[in-house]
């Protein structure tokens, strides 16, 4: 394949007209950046080494700051133009070292644990824990509809499942996360004392998928865990024979005082339009448990990776090409926030932002959120350049977490769009680690990102 | 996504004209066909079945005979039309007790045992092994230029790697198999002892890939097997330092007397033209080592997958559907063959088949062969209902190998087309396995060629 595509390339450089001799370079250009991503790419071992050497990372954690400093190293052996630490001040919430949950007072079966993760945030139960009878809902909406008098006292168990009928599986998560999110505090409004939630995963196992709760305003602080898959159909069976069992959850986690870290930059300088600016990144921080492989060790090497394939071409950027390793994506954005915050203050132009925050899968396209339409049409005729490496899938649906405060009318936010099917089961658990990475998927996605650098670079956006 | 597609498409049943409602028809039914896979498929749990308590199957061995009863009874009790067996005499090569290989007699290491995997169909070394030095080549034109003075009594090694620059790594397999396949006859020839070959993997790791080998009639048959990949670099750096080290190898594999075997049927008749016929099919035996996890327990539980979801919609096929689970795909595609011979002989008029043999990984296409470029048109017209299903890459390289055997003028023969990028990693190795299979993956696999065939039966091909 790739020798009959350098025939067609070639013969297209001596006899077409400008504009397709100018698609044969380009499709030249991108397939040297895939040959080299899939022979000397690097992302691969530096992940191995933030995964299994430095692990599992949450704001504030010690390990947090060696991913800093790794980062920051790794850079640094690139030569590029400037590498840089932005400081930001994270929360710093820790699991506590007491997590345990159970079933108990049960007609039908003696006591019996079950996997939990405390949520991100989540506040601590008393020290010897608590026990209460459970009530079983599948939305916000239900949950309201049983008002105080069935809720007052009790602990609230959302149990709907994923929506196995998405496609794109991510679709399937927004459309729980609401029980995680929002759950724990409108069951504390109805005077629950804690919220146990089906994890959102793709597949039924024994992993609690943890993730971050929003307590609004207000409203009363109550402890919430995830259950396992396994777990929450267990706990359902059981609630139908005996919807008097209780469950007994003792927990003690702790938020203490912020710390100071950092997002970690590196840049190659434009050469024409060094005030226009294009971001490629990451997240740096993980949760607490787990190795952080594909949330988001991935996101971050494939950012890095970018910039040192342009450096191992000798390729030099018309425009500013910056990657960003951002910090505190899981519990509380500040990274994305303060980015974009210094990004305003300073004046500076960011023509696009392209985030990997989905999984080191393998490329499927690009989500591309403008709010011109011309701009979506000039990404979209790039298809047939990126399509022999099925990126097929371009469309409206961008954006991303750290990158959507850069949000104004000048700037694509662009999501990397690997496949989708494995990520949710292993989001956000004990089993997102580097062995359930693939070495040709990984170097594919960063290989596709600095191929829509390149065209962005080239051509503007 | 599915709501709005959903809504989109009843307007277009009530407002759009006749051949755009026929499409939003197809589109509905796809959608429930989708549907009913990933939420209520069994193709994961079938297969969790033929891997686990079966496991690995080789043509002529007793677990061979196994999954022949287990597809039979699985196929009975889906209540299909008819469910029966096609007799097939097939090889019996078992891989004997004694696998062993080591670097001896070097100046620069001790006995250094590797990972070895006897070629399928090799024949034994002497009792107590062989030992001779080692003559390192990348390809069998290296090889013969050498010449008989130079490789006569000597181990030959083939060492070509896996071209990693192929984004389809199903072409840097065939860019690298004849190594496999050819090369002992061609060391053979030359007056080698023994060939010695680097496992045409994608990673890099401790497992060899075994393999089938063709001796050439008439050239001496000299024992061969596969090195991992880690195993080759080794040797091969060590070859650099001292070209006088030599290599031992022992292995006892042997020929039994043919075996009776059978290829599994199961069909549901056509209502309206129940004499053309379409297939789908994968292999039941697989290699000796691992569980035929991808290769290829997922093409036979797909097959048998897209006649459950028919009957499970109370669909209704004008044409005949036929599940085939084929034998001896791996070393002798005596099945295929012996399919095909059949056929002819009772004047079948198949109008299509396609072969899911390339894992159970994350659809994204079909390859279509056929002789008649109205049949491609044809097919390529349905690329609108196909690609909300990830089902971009309709191309011409189709085909299989156990459907091979039933070329002619008449039928499409078809490759089902999953993501590739991990499919070298675990190919013919112990590392095939059923935890290297996801579950949404290989349901949405067994959908899309539902899907197909469903355009196939309405519109016919």
């Amino acid at each position: 394949m790739l020798r009959s595509l350098k025939k067609l390339t070639l013969a297209g450089l001596l006899c077409l007209p400008l504009a397709a001799s100018a698609q044969n370079q380009d499709s030249l250009h991108i397939r040297k950046i895939y040959d080299l991503a899939l022979t000397q790419g690097q992302s691969y071992e530096q992940l191995r080494y933030l995964t299994s050497r430095i692990g599992a990372r949450l704001s504030g954690s010690p390990q947090a700051a060696a991913a800093v400093e790794w980062a920051r190293q790794e850079m640094d052996k690139m030569g590029l133009d400037r590498v840089y630490l932005q400081e930001v001040m994270v929360p710093h919430w820790v699991r506590g070292d007491k997590e345990y949950a159970a079933i108990v007072n049960s007609k039908i079966t003696p006591t019996r644990e079950v996997n939990v993760l405390a949520l991100g945030g989540s506040v601590a139960t008393p020290a010897n824990g608590l026990t209460a009878e459970v009530v079983e809902v599948q939305s916000i909406d239900e949950l309201k509809k049983l008002g105080k008098k069935k809720v007052q006292g009790k602990i609230v168990f959302f149990n709907r499942p994923f929506d196995q009928t998405h496609i794109i599986t991510g679709h399937a998560y927004r459309g729980a996360v609401d029980q995680r999110s929002s759950g724990p505090s409108e069951a504390g409004k109805l005077g629950a004392v804690a919220v146990v939630v089906r994890s959102m995963a793709s597949n039924t196992d024994d992993f609690p998928h943890t993730g971050g709760l929003r307590y609004a305003d207000g409203a009363p602080r109550i402890p919430a865990v995830a259950i396992s898959t396994k777990g929450a159909d267990v706990l359902s069976k059981l609630l139908k024979e005996d919807d008097k069992l209780q469950f007994h959850l003792r927990m003690n986690p702790q938020w203490l005082p912020d710390v100071l870290s950092y997002n970690v930059i590196g840049e190659i300088k434009g050469s024409e339009k060094p005030d226009e600016i294009i971001v490629v990144g990451g997240h740096l921080d993980s949760w607490d448990i787990g190795e952080g492989a594909h949330d988001d060790g991935t996101g971050c090497v494939q950012s890095m990776e970018v910039l040192r394939l342009m450096r191992s071409m000798g390729y030099k950027p018309k425009r500013t090409i910056r990657a960003v390793m951002f910090m505190n994506e899981e519990n509380g954005l500040r990274g994305g926030t303060k980015y974009a915050e210094v990004a305003k203050k300073q004046g500076e132009k960011h023509i696009a932002a392209i985030e990997s925050d989905a999984g080191g899968f393998t490329p499927r396209g690009f989500g591309i959120a403008t709010t011109t339409e011309a701009t979506f049409q000039k990404a979209l005729s790039w298809k047939d350049l990126l399509a022999p490496y099925g990126l097929h899938d371009i469309d409206r649906n961008g954006g991303g977490a750290d990158i959507g405060p850069l949000k104004d009318d000048r700037v694509a936010l662009i999501g990397f769009r690997p496949d989708s099917q494995r990520y949710f089961d292993i989001h956000h658990t004990a089993n997102d680690t580097f062995d359930k990475v693939n070495r040709r998927e990984l170097e594919l996605g960063g290989a596709s990102m600095a191929a829509l650098v390149y065209l962005i670079d080239k051509y503007g956006l």
